[in-house]
């Protein structure tokens, strides 16, 4: 073997061994829908039930991202797909070191979902798609953003002025107008056991 | 408390949560060099050792890195900080998920250095400097970059014709002319134990 195959060989079989150790099948679970739809309430939700069980698992959003990492980056159409390419990049070297990958983003387009599916092997990336209503999303306007894009005080806003594409096939649909936070956590949890990545 | 205080005060616990899990003190490991030194090796034998004895670890080098997150990014002043920025902000995440992160990249300014471990609180980034000589470095020459650099057909290389800052006072110092790949790793591995990261 080169030197090159030896060193990708060792990297496998380092890659095994994190996922052994942590007793997991690592992935990156990829929430996506409107904001205020609740991706992030449920993705903190099964956080806190999967450290509870003692897996090994962390939360990417909003809060840790993009005031970071991807703090450079506004919200033009290429720094959204940028956004979007960057935290799938930053998931796979998570998952490669064997987490459980939770991801919280809006990504309102189908393209840029693929993209960041496309760096897994199939089966390591699960999309869940968090499908409850522009009206109900509206009504909750937890940080009053639909109201400031209703009024033209911000452009572009997904679901008002710009498009959010629904997932043709996500592994997962929740609608938090009608599950509850630990039921729609307790749902994803159910997949994850029945599909062996717990 | 305000919900974003709230937010605050879940993600600290969660965070403690991790790191107990883990039974380890997450950090980062920042491995500076010249081309040639052994940064990678050293940090790869060091994983190694971490895993056997079950630490929860990741290697961030050039492999996985240059050629996912920052594959944007080219070799100009203005890329070559981007890269490092970003290899910090990305190893601060993996500390926050309780890992003891290792980072191999020649990261020659001293400034990019320091950026990074502003990210960190005190304790938590560990620097190292693999200061095997250039003379050294220059005769090992494993990917023929120093011949290429010497005749120009690399430019603006570390060492030849770009400097290399070294660390004023980093928390250890290897010489890989002096020392073998083991003993390196020994060596780092003492001070974890002994300053209680493990």
């Amino acid at each position: 073997m080169s030197n090159q195959n030896v060193k990708w060989h060792d990297h496998l079989v380092q890659r095994e061994k994190r996922a052994k150790q942590k007793e997991q099948k690592p992935c990156l679970i990829w929430f996506t829908g409107l904001s205020g739809a609740g991706k992030s309430t449920v993705a903190n939700a099964l956080d806190i039930l999967l450290l509870e069980l003692n897996k090994h698992t962390y939360l990417l959003d909003g809060d840790n991202v993009r005031y970071g990492l991807n703090r450079d980056l506004g919200f033009s159409d290429a720094d959204r797909i940028e956004n979007i390419r960057r935290i799938g990049e930053m998931g796979k070297l998570f998952v490669d070191a064997g987490l459980i990958v939770l991801s919280a983003f809006i990504s309102p387009f189908r393209s840029d979902r693929q993209m960041v599916r496309n760096l897994f092997l199939a089966g390591e990336f699960i999309e869940v798609h968090i499908s409850t209503s522009l009206d109900v999303c509206e009504q909750r306007d937890p940080k009053g953003l639909y109201k400031k894009a209703r009024s033209g005080q911000i452009k572009n806003f997904t679901g008002i002025d710009s498009v959010y594409e629904k997932p043709v096939d996500p592994e997962i649909v929740i609608d938090t107008g009608e599950l509850s936070i630990q039921d729609a956590a307790q749902k994803i949890y159910d997949y994850l056991c029945d599909h062996a990545y717990i």
